[in-house]
């Protein structure tokens, strides 16, 4: 997978100026996670959080239009290879159905939304190893039927 | 995708003794996703969940051998179609990357483990529209150097 | 690509009962392209509707149940070879990005909805050859910043 | 998925012009759908269409002549990743069979033809959120027996 | 890739009965090749045509109503394996675009319907082997603007 | 799909002369298609033959030679996405196995040859609409014993 | 890979009678290995061999009709996951195209025909472990112009 | 596919100094076939053979090095599509079984090596057309038991 | 993936027996891992080997002629979905390279054989948690040269 | 498969220098294989063996920062095609569920760590060929029930 040009010329900003996203946060008033993802084009930020965010990290204004564009989103590939991305896919072919069981009997035919969504990364401090949370929160979208 | 006999057995049982999955998770002690994920042979029993499980659905006692057998994981196919899970396999493609970036910005180099793994799925009431809430947590393995 | 049992039965009754579907959406108060998904488990009915249909069809009331529940949705293969659903593919293929462009204008990021969604299909009477219309109405849903 | 440097300009240049799809709409008297499809080189404009275009962009007329090329058509991938156009692609997964079986029962065994074709759409306004609508209409193509 | 069960029942018959799809021409007023179509459930028989290739070829009039149901069409798989068929594939992998060029260049931006389509083969008697000569026609269809 | 630079030359320069394929068959003494499949490198031509061409195309001579060396052929992708190209693609994933059973009937064992071949363009006038004819004439091999 | 009834009814009856495929090259007088791909349905005998192969075999004759029938060829799958077959398909990623370059300056531009082809497999006794030795001879098929 | 940088200069300096991959195997004293798989980077010729290679060649020797690597081998695509390759495929596909029945039987389980291996190309001249002839010799290894 | 029928006859036996996979290799004086390839149809026993094992199993005799057939082998699928099984893919996908850079610089240009090739797993205790230990030892081939 | 510019770098300085994996282990701490998995991009080296690494090889500064930082791992392609690394894909293929019911069998349902794992390789001396030695040690991680 090849790093689209804006995302390496963001995070090598950000490297420079010794920020984290958890700082970037506090700026722009945007958790963490979305502006990742403005960082990856996978979402598109206002003018204002665009200008905000490219200041923060002595950018050229010049970036500030393509953040604010539409863009389209998928970062492929088919089936991830890295480790890391691997287990979220692992995750859904091993627990998929069952989720889609327990969501059925909790809400009834429909889907979680990917869209009216949030996704929020926690570190959970253990003693016997850190642990990784993540919390997803989206609108139940019921089948309509006609 | 073709629903294993086992799992049609186990999902008609509990459809006529109107059994819920949070019903279940009283009866055994294990969270509804877990349960769930043994009615798909995604997880294995122990010996004695497996014979609280067989009586609380009412079945004949050939099952508890099965369902604490370690199974083949992973229930397809390649990109899943159907919208719910879809929605899910949608999440990676889009926040993947982000999500790496904030989880090494966290931890280090390192995964999410998908083994040392709970997730748990919570109806958050809304009067938008009710949310969908998955939560994962995943103990952080950091990457040994040799 | 096969065609589930039931969908034959369904199909089969219908046949024999000399119904179309347009007749079902009279009796169902549904769409008829609708009911058609109810025949091919896409959609699930509920109960009063199930029995509503069986009885149409003069079928065992049996199939109540299983019309009622919350399907695996999707019928695959990957690129459709029946030439009709083919052309729906092509069409996605061709005209997916001007289409994605015209709706970014006119209503920002996010995506029509396929699960807040109906989809009628209507015949054009035209000298020069009747013409397919098919009306998709989906909600727009803009993609939440967190 | 790359756009195409033509694509890129003509965006680039729509976008500094401050010019709309419906804008172009009136000035070409074309759909702003199938001028979309221009400027993805998935149409072929005619000469004098091309200059309309080119003109009202603000380009140098050398694009006139690639824009009324007959172009090589098809924007892949496979399986889209972009979240708008897949849910485009889950449609016809969930209601490929269904829309076939309508069309027969209305027409007969032959397609809906994707060439003499035309694709509008529309923002219906809703209180309970605004509504994307689109409209398709193609010729009704028998099968020919010979 | 398995033979459907009706095509290898109506095979079979053809076989006892000693009889061609040649012969079947003269009986059902059609071409060979559409008749071997409908052997393969790919072309739907009107009833009257159903009636009389099920008598000559001696079988069930149970055939009937099946062989005049519009079928789902498409034999797979992707890439063909049997080498004659696939030469045909690789002919168009070979020749496709040189005879797009050529196409547009007689008739202009359209395709070749494979709807409102025909083809036939014939045996060219060659002293240096003899030849198979397959003829398609297929209707032009100029891409409408809209 | 892109254009090898070569052929893109060849057919600028064939656009500025203002020649069709047929002009160069009258020049070069080979058919309009086989001469199209020169261009795209999918065959390959005598020294003499690339002479005629590159001075037909006033192009520089040194073109001849890569012209007339044998190309590596297949120009892709698997299933292609360009709709008048995916029609004969079609054609054989719904008459393929039709035409195969006609061809054994009338030669035996065997293929028709995609090596031995020659593949022909013609435009029918037809009231109705005109009609593309393509006549595809390849010797036939019986598979060999031994 | 699942191996089709009459190919394991074939190697059964081999089995029980002792024969070896070089035994019945000797009755048949075809090449072993053209007689194993007529026990795998890829090469049609004419009705004598297929007499004295199952006379041989002991079998019932109602095998000598499907025998003599002309298949449908190619084994599958896309990659061969067998250690001996794949090592063919790692001999062509390998050394195809060195092959393809030693064959054209041998011959011109064209192929080695696979239906006017024979393959024998010899064994060849060697200290330092023995060798086998495959021998394929195919016609020379130059490409025609037309 | 896309040929290496390197193969386009070693064929190009062969070509210019109109030797043949015979006169190479004469002045190395190595295959012709091997010769062009070294070409193709395909196989590691020693620093030895390389600089002949080089010099005969007319080549600088910056190339002697590269040539000397163990490179990574395959050269794809997972199913060729030139028609010369194709065939070599297409013989594995109907053939394979069958190849695998034969070195079994004269051989137990086990394979042919692709690495202790050889692969020459003969022109058998024949007055019905000349043939290709391939001579692929490995070594046999048993599967060792532990 | 679907256990073939014989697989599971022999895990229930053995199971039924109440015998671990180191009992086995006592009895048959064979490697545990190896007589587990033995169960899947990936390695084929002598019939001695094979009658100890349907001995030692209380099967019946009818297994020892399967058994000690030649199979076809490879398990799929392509990507394996078992997280277990996955991990091995993920270290090829990961340390694929660098393996191969320190075998050729330990060895020269060849491979490691997966043929005369041995595989043991031991459990290393260890008070951070057990580890699994996997030796694998495959004889070296170099590439030949001819 | 193209290889990283920095990891072309890392060799060529490495070549340059004379040095070997093993040297290179002696200088930094670390095995080998861990040391070419750094060249490859496959682990991040701490600042301080980067620095160590780039001191060795006599290369710029520049790449100390690029070394450590946490890169997106996997090589692909999904299935191999250089026999070196597809023999370990063929080894999984074959001994995957044998390797799966072994190690269950010693430790329970759970996996072996690719992330706390270790991968070592020795050359075996052998008078019969020398042998490939490859020992896995990963930790074991058993499902966690919830």
């Amino acid at each position: 997978m090849s790093i689209p040009e804006i995302t390496q010329a963001l995070l090598a900003a950000k490297k420079e100026k010794g920020l984290t996203f958890a700082d970037l946060e506090k700026i722009l008033g945007r958790d963490e996670v979305w502006i990742a993802s403005v960082f990856y084009r996978q979402a598109s930020a206002s003018e204002e959080e665009a200008k905000l965010l490219v200041e923060a990290l002595g950018l050229d204004t010049i970036y500030v239009r393509e953040l604010s564009e539409y863009p389209v989103k998928g970062l492929g590939p088919i089936v991830p290879t890295d480790p890391l991305i691997y287990r979220f896919y692992e995750i859904m072919q091993v627990y998929g159905m069952p989720i889609k069981e327990v969501i059925h009997e909790k809400f009834g035919d429909g889907i979680m939304s990917a869209i009216d969504f949030t996704l929020n990364i926690e570190k959970e401090e253990d003693s016997k190893g850190d642990r990784v949370k993540v919390i997803m929160s989206g609108k139940f979208l019921p089948y309509k039927k006609w």
